[in-house]
């Protein structure tokens, strides 16, 4: 966020409340006036939601502002703003939300005012919000909004722009338009750019682009997010499986994807279970359910590492020197582990490597980890025969450790993942935390293996 | 990637390299005008650098098609195209390209081909170029691009179309237009959109928009691209400190910058330094030398807790079973704490949390820790007395172990971030490998403490 932007932010919002305290509501609807829509709703967010101070204010808002203000709100503002709404209110502001945004609204709140919600809006937007919240929960259709601009090849390009000043108030975008026949079957593209460089008395048939990049409804949403990114688009049609066009997917929705998708990854990446709230919005009980199941699984799975510990108590006990370099092993076994694992994760997700990508990942990471291992090693032995002092058996033993730990630890690293998500399994549960479980309790096997052969235990 | 694109660039690709061994250009020149230009790089991709392959395709590219296809293609291909080209194919190609990806272009390019590259770019762009190079790395400016519609108050909206399609076909975006004076102060901004539903006698400075929100030049681009997504703007003004408009970012370089700046923060957060090729495009020694440094800072870090170890030596002697729950503590201990640090540094590049909630969160992780570290302690308790019988004195050490480490882990995991940020440092480096150390270490610690004092060791 800009510093002057938070500046902003901090004194408008203050402002906002303290004129709210004073109902000086027609100063209210000044101020409101000059804000973006975002803005006002974070003002909104501070508002308490009991009392009737909430529905004042959103009645004072100037009328073309407040559908794009409701739909910025978090979820409690917009449930505590429908129960305070009269019919008439609530469908007032319903009729100016685009399908997708409705969508959302609709997926966010309780079963009572998702009924309330769908009395209010009308038969054939209802229709359309059904059909798309049968779509599965991260799939193209899912986010699609219907509300585009749709022409047919033989117009000119004058009859072209009547038509979008005649239905575009509404759409999402105007920019990209849709030519299809009859049927809905998606001929072509144009954009209004090349409308107003082209003549006006053209034909679209002759000029739209006929080279279309499509998704499927049942497409993952992400994958979706990735075409816009990846070609440069700002909206992309979506079809069904008969190549009929059904909606589209604009260049903001997949902004908010892919941001959601990477606070998911990272969050399975640290074992917690992803909630698509704010951390300060969430509940202490709810994080705790996000967090524990995690922590017992990994917890009871580290009992393994234990019995292997208790499994060579009686060479521990000869040698308890070998103790203190448990926890050095154990750390540069897990990191080696995390930074493959997780390397190979984010590769997935952005598409740059598959699972027939599998032979040539081994072996760049078994020499990657060979490079790495073997520094560590040398590094290590230098110590240990300089400050420890521990003797060269002891010392040979946990740098050879060190070695192997970190060629299985990379090697395990990259391979369960593309394993995981092979047997379409979520790849990001592969990250830290359980690839350092596993990799620990190799690494123990592999230290106490080396030094009872080595020591002779 | 959608299923049939997949298909798609398999075959397309397979069938492209056979026309090209088959030297069938002409075919060749049919497939590709039928491609999208992101897709004719990738294929282009594949092709030996060494040879003159690369060159002949590109010369049969179709004229439009040529600059778009070059600014997708990865470094090394347009390195080895640049040293192949003729100055006149050069400075085609050159001025075809917007100035931002000129300037992504040279950043990538080694110094000989940077100066070729210079020495064929008319002196107004050349000069654009430097201006924008001077911007730090990760600043607004060094993204954005100077290539937008200008357009004055007094204008017409006939006016503004007639100056759209007079200058529009060279500029990144026409869809948004922005209004300055004679000194380039930023007055407005207006869409084709609003243009196209107003009458074409309105003059602009009646109807633009006039609360603009912009981004500084030297603002973080991070920061610029989360203005995209928040306020789903397609485009934003950028102006230097006296609030003259000198270049704009779209939300094209916006999706650039979010999925770069997640894959640098996951990165960093498994303590790998982030480079900016794909996993398949970065060479074994490149690998070797983004994780070496980590796993040797940590491994040293890691000999603290060693110490620990050593001077517990005597108590773990005549306890030796206390050896065996070491894994157990420290990976419940490293798990608690990279589950609060990674969500706080996803929180905080999000924006949703900031220094001044450090209270607040600190008193949220304190209560979750204590439901955490509870259930796991009571979870463990009845493992260790059913199957374990180590006895009840091990048992209350070994659980109340667990709960203080995994209280101190959550305040440790939820602190380090933000101090870290604060400071002016990178809150991602306070990840899980790092709190998994500096929690491993103080674990360790309350461990022997507790047994110490409880067995009377």
């Amino acid at each position: 966020m800009g510093k002057e932007e938070i500046i902003l932010d901090i004194n408008v919002t203050e402002k906002a409340l303290e004129l709210v305290s004073k109902k000086k509501f027609q100063e209210l609807k000044t101020l409101f006036s000059m804000l973006n829509p975002t803005d006002v709703a974070q003002i909104f967010e501070e508002i308490p939601y009991e009392g009737d101070t909430l529905p004042i204010l959103f009645r004072i808002l100037p009328k073309e502002m407040a559908s794009d203000v409701f739909i910025e709100m978090d979820n409690d503002c917009q449930a505590a703003l429908i129960k305070a709404f009269t019919d008439k209110e609530l469908k007032d502001v319903l009729d100016e939300l685009f399908v997708d945004d409705a969508v959302d609204l609709i997926e966010e709140m309780p079963a009572g005012v998702v009924k309330r919600i769908l009395r209010n809006t009308d038969p054939e937007t209802r229709r359309v919000i059904n059909q798309i919240l049968q779509y599965p929960d991260d799939s193209a259709g899912s986010i699609m909004t219907t509300e585009y601009v749709r022409l047919e090849k033989e117009m000119t390009v004058e009859q072209a722009f009547a038509r979008i000043k005649l239905t575009g108030a509404d759409k999402e975008t105007i920019y990209t338009c849709f030519v299809t026949d009859e049927r809905r079957l998606l001929l072509g593209l144009i954009t209004v750019r090349q409308l107003l460089l082209a003549e006006r008395t053209e034909i679209l048939g002759d000029i739209m682009e006929t080279n279309i990049i499509s998704v499927d409804t049942f497409e993952d949403k992400e994958a979706a997010a990735q075409i816009l990114s990846k070609y440069d688009f700002s909206v992309v049609p979506v079809v069904d499986k008969e190549k009929r066009l059904v909606g589209i997917i604009t260049f903001d929705d997949a902004l908010d994807v892919m941001e959601e998708e990477a606070t998911e990854d990272i969050a399975k990446m640290s074992a917690v279970t992803p909630t698509d709230k704010p951390y300060l919005k969430t509940g202490v009980f709810e994080t705790w359910k996000s967090r524990v199941p995690w922590l017992l699984l990994l917890m009871i799975s580290a009992t393994f590492t234990g019995l292997i510990i208790t499994s060579f108590e009686s060479a521990l006990a000869s040698y308890v020197i070998l103790t203190a370099y448990i926890p050095m092993l154990m750390d540069t076994g897990g990191n080696s582990g995390s930074q493959a694992s997780v390397t190979i994760i984010r590769a997935l997700s952005l598409g740059d490597v598959e699972f027939s990508d599998l032979p040539r990942i081994i072996w760049k990471e078994i020499r990657v980890a060979v490079l790495c291992g073997g520094t560590l090693a040398v590094a290590n032995f230098a110590k240990l025969m300089l400050f420890d002092q521990i003797g060269m058996a002891v010392s040979l033993v946990v740098c050879g450790t060190m070695l192997v730990t970190v060629i299985v630890a990379k090697f395990v690293g990259c391979t369960l993942p593309l394993l995981a998500n092979k047997i379409g399994f979520d790849p990001t549960v592969m990250a830290s935390p359980f690839i350092t479980t596993i990799v620990d309790a190799i690494s123990l096997f592999i230290y106490f293996t080396i030094a009872t052969s080595v020591l002779g235990l």
